[in-house]
């Protein structure tokens, strides 16, 4: 059985090092920095107007090695700019904005090129300028080959989140395209250790590699539409800490988010990966969307509204109950 | 003699993929992106209020590879911000807030804490918020002691920079603290090839390595105190490009600015560092800021004004003379 510290990313180690300099970073946070359910993008308050920004920034992880192992690169300027602009939507922001990160060691156009149309096309999706970026050569730090990507993005807050969440509300779930851009440190170690080839084709004649690549899905659209026609009253972007861990935090300490699991599939790609890392399902859940990349809670009624008119889109995927925090699937997994 | 392109970087390859990529980028653009001078931070318009906004990203180069080689990392932090908040002062904005993605192999806390004090220390000094950002444990994307550094700071224009530079006009400047954050690939392969030793003392004390380390110089407070006293009519953080580099791209076609060499002095460090590498010192003043880190152009009497006011900061270092664009040093140096 595989983990995620085995393969070399420790989330413990990472948020020690966060508690240790956030108090630092805390000093610098002036009035205009409002609080926000955390996480996902950082709130600030223009002076004058009054308007609220959300900034948030993010890479995608080592998803870029298996782009490289395969030589497949356009996706990832998708997953880079989805990994930014998804999480605007927990604030309740519409991305007005994206600057983009590349560093390598020796500047190769091609693979970059091929990145750089993925977010352009990305942009286009969700109606976010690429407003600049920086690309820098930097031999010694990065070896001829290699490059990282980092994202950044602004928005405009838009839509308040209510927040309060009770039992009897109903969790609505958006479908992941798989991995998106989580977990790949563990994905590429179960790969190297059980032999998996990328080249094997899995149902539906997409091959491994193929569905591993798979850009992370951009949610600004099915989202903003919801919020824009009903009262929503939270979202999860399902990143780091996986479904599990993001669904608990949607209802902090004062109730509890049933899954269930019967209500999506879990993408064949997942399921290749878990039989050849016989991967723990419970730790799965900490590490891997499984299938929803993105959840809204709102209030019943306003749930079977939302379902009326978006069901094509959305699907009621779990519930909230009484409890004193918590999230948990309920039922074993179809899989799609 | 050593070139910045032996060195490894090379800028008409990098300028070849931002021409390349160009027309895709702009595509994304619609009416809320505003033109400016370019380089260095996009302007973004908001809707209903009508504030400009501006963002810039950048990272610091191939310096933190000597800070690592000297396990000195606080100043990288400073670093960091310092390229990116400088980038909004030609656009008349004063940074908001600013993020910080961090990526390496294993999170190490030591450095990466060192860093984030730093961070956090220049955002002080500038009235920024330390907003949010991204610390990435890629592993066999980073090797255990590397790590990347990007940040990305938001602005709000306040000042409006007039841009007629005529005949006449007055460039002043504010010194540097050295090579600031560019630059460092061709100083490091002159270390390696000279075999310089970084241990070996500079007068004043400094051994070469802390003078190599010392942080880019924050320009926030005083631009910004000029640009809100009197007319400005443009500014240039001197970064990638060089001093001329820069300097030429402050006029354009319609003007050329000569700068006087014994208006300011060369830095010890970088005298040792030409001296090491036989550089030519054309090429340097297109790599490097020659201990020039930030112009700004003014009308002779409002410079007469800015000298008697603020003259403890700025110096007259050039002046706008007629000509077809092009910048140029006007004799040797004096060295600090």
């Amino acid at each position: 059985m595989t983990t995620y510290r085995d393969a070399g990313v420790d989330i413990a180690a990472a948020d020690a090092f966060l508690e240790r300099v956030g108090a630092d970073i805390r000093s610098t946070h002036t009035d205009a920095v409002l609080p926000g359910p955390g996480a996902y993008a950082g709130l600030f308050k223009l002076p004058n107007s009054g308007q609220v920004l959300a900034a948030a920034c993010d890479g995608v992880g080592t998803k870029l090695l298996l782009a490289r192992d395969l030589g497949l690169y356009e996706g990832l300027g998708q997953d880079l700019v989805a990994m930014n602009v998804n999480d605007l939507l927990p604030v309740g922001a519409r991305p007005l904005l994206f600057l983009d990160y590349i560093a390598t060691g020796k500047l190769d156009p091609e693979p970059l090129a091929a990145v750089v149309r993925g977010m352009v096309r990305a942009c286009h999706l969700t109606g976010c300028v690429l407003l600049g970026g920086e690309t820098a050569e930097m031999p010694g730090a990065y070896r001829p080959g290699e490059f990282d990507l980092a994202g950044f993005t602004v928005g405009l807050v838009e839509h308040k989140l209510h927040g309060d969440m009770t039992p009897g509300d109903v969790v609505l779930g958006l479908p992941s395209t798989g991995f998106h851009s989580n977990g790949y440190s563990l994905v590429r170690k179960v790969i190297a250790d059980s032999g998996l080839a990328l080249t094997s084709a899995l149902e539906g004649g997409e091959t491994l590699g193929e569905a591993l690549l798979r850009p992370t899905a951009l949610y600004v659209t099915d989202a903003l539409t919801l919020m824009r026609a009903l009262p929503v009253k939270a979202c999860a972007h399902v990143t780091g800490g996986g479904l599990l861990g993001r669904a608990e935090k949607l209802v902090g300490k004062s109730a509890r988010v049933v899954l269930h699991t019967n209500s999506w599939r879990l993408p064949l790609v997942m399921q290749a990966v878990r039989q050849a890392g016989r991967l723990d399902p419970a730790a799965m859940a900490r590490t891997f969307n499984l299938g929803l990349g993105f959840l809204a809670v709102l209030a019943p009624d306003v749930a079977d509204e939302a379902l009326r008119r978006f069901g094509d889109r959305w699907a009621q995927v779990g519930n909230v109950v009484a409890g004193a925090g918590g999230a948990e699937l309920n039922g074993d997994f179809a899989t799609a």
